[in-house]
């Protein structure tokens, strides 16, 4: 267990490392050490401006994790932020474990990185084991209400024989990237279209969903079915980026499926849309374990999704510093937790 | 990481030993090799016997640890469920610790045995360590519902301000010795005098789940409070073992807060009663975390509470088996898990 606050870097200072940002720096165990933007590049400026925070960090953001680094003059863990795709970070986690730092990623593949890419998967894991560095990708989801959360579940149940859930969540407060993907405001045949060339992707992290729960429960899977369905509206809805009229699509029914054979073993349904309480959808998230015993949760709203994903990156630091080396998942980790000593007027401030 | 399946010994054939036997028959990496129960002193009888199941295991009972580990020829974990206080457990938990075996046990102060008798449980963890043995307290509550599953949840938030939960359950199903020690039934001042003379026990294991959030989200208790009103019923409520009328107590309202200077942080709160529907009251757990954010969660109807218990306690022998010495609690685990591996007829057919 290492001794004084944790030495974190944050990579990626968009809209989450935004909200990383506050709750690392009310947080009496971790410090604060540096922040790596390409917008810093060729300029001297505070972490605070670039990820568009009020009160100054005190932290210049570097261009580079070599730069970070070097004007920290020694850091712990990595709170990186930058991309979804596990070939599109490969590289970054890869510098992070050279300069010898424990990652907390939110990129969405890598909470269960297998599931992407097992090859680059083993090479990371045995890289970070000959660095003697730990690696971990989590998240809200995947991360935690669709994988996570129904594997504590499933320990009060002396036999699991079907998983389902369902995270019903409001595109509404988005901007015009999730609209894009999520196929807000289209004709459902365009919805079609855009879902067979790739533009609609819907939610990212079903497989890895899938999979961490199989491992959990002792699962071995045949195979995994996706499906992305038009939510056709009924009603009028707008946001201040989309109009969505009568007939269009309100948003994107995304579910997976995970087979044993021909029997659906794990069920996960994330339909994704625009104020869905125009047509009495209520949000939240479901869960259902059908077993000995069958037993039931749901949340009421749906957690979060941003502030959830950043606490629980933030959260995940400790643990990561005190991990044994290598590419983990939270079924790895000791039982997560928060924290009730972060003083709220910071995070809040942020 | 045991190599095989891991051999078990369940001390205690009770309610929660004819629960817990047919999850280990059922399940392809445990293995029954052994049961302990005074009531095996003097003959030779299968375990199924004494624990009221239909189908023999091939097991005998024992009437002495030291006799079921001679018979099973050599052991690894011990699940235990013979009591529910540090103080009449610990003599059986340190002879397991003495034939170098692991102990799960389900008796309620072990969940966080500190809270009950520091001496006793820094002399148990020291033992432990010596012998090279791991302890676990758990179940389904404590050890879940109102302390595991509170934590796990806090993981998404970036700051805890207050922890509430409640458990409301139906003691309809269960006997004459819970009726008792709940003080369904009796006329209001009679209760009250019963929780005085501590004939009326209410819930074992609050200072056990609220001393577990408070270590898990860092909060320095100033001091734990309880309280045990009678829950007076306005109709007639009848069970085969208790008729409560009007204006009688139909339960007991046990709630806990945990406090930090005059604050109280912690609020958790089990009334427990018969028929709780007759007055229009909904079985179930229910949590909220107030901070950032706030997160309301809540399952329907409440986790069952013996088959729940008996199945963490079974889940907990493998995690058990392969973590380090000492006395252990749900927080030094790995993410607790169920199983979709166990032969589910086996465990219907017990």
């Amino acid at each position: 267990m290492k001794i004084g606050p944790v030495r974190v870097i944050v990579w990626g200072l968009g809209a989450m490392g935004r909200l990383m940002i506050p709750m690392v720096l009310a947080d009496p165990e971790l410090r604060l050490v540096g922040a790596v933007s390409r917008r810093a590049a060729g300029r001297t400026v505070d972490t605070a401006e670039l990820a568009g925070l009020s009160s100054p960090t005190g932290v210049p953001a570097s261009a580079t994790l070599e730069e970070a680094v070097e004007r920290a003059g020694g850091a712990d863990v990595v709170l990186h932020g930058t991309s979804s795709f596990v070939r599109e970070v490969v590289g970054e986690i890869e510098a992070c474990l050279d300069h010898h730092l424990d990652v907390v990623t939110i990129a969405e593949e890598m909470a269960y990185p297998w599931a992407a890419d097992p090859g680059l998967s083993d090479r990371l894991d045995q890289v970070a084991r000959e660095r003697g560095r730990t690696i971990l990708g989590t998240g809200v989801n995947p991360g935690f209400v669709l994988d996570t959360l129904i594997v504590v579940l499933s320990c009060v149940t002396a036999h699991v024989e079907k998983v389902y859930a369902s995270r019903i969540n409001d595109l509404s407060p988005f901007g015009p990237t999730v609209m894009r993907t999520q196929g807000v405001g289209l004709a459902p045949d365009e919805f079609v279209r855009r879902v067979a060339d790739g533009t609609v992707v819907g939610h990212i992290g079903f497989p890895q969903s899938i999979h961490l729960i199989a491992r959990a429960l002792g699962l071995e899977l045949t195979r995994v079915e996706e499906s992305r369905d038009p939510i056709v509206s009924s009603v009028r809805r707008t946001t201040p980026h989309v109009v969505v009229e009568p007939g269009f699509v309100a948003g994107c029914r995304h579910s997976a499926r995970g087979f044993v054979g021909d029997r659906v073993v794990i069920e996960l349904d994330h339909p994704q849309q625009v104020h869905p309480g125009l047509e009495g959808v209520e949000t939240g998230d479901y869960i259902r374990l059908t077993g000995h015993p069958t037993i039931e949760l749901r949340t009421g709203p749906e957690i979060p999704g941003g502030v959830a994903t950043a606490a629980i990156a933030v959260n995940m630091v400790r643990p990561v510093a005190s991990a044994r080396p290598g590419l983990l998942t939270v079924l790895d980790l000791p039982l997560p937790r928060g924290s009730a000593r972060r003083r709220a007027e910071v995070i809040a401030g942020g």
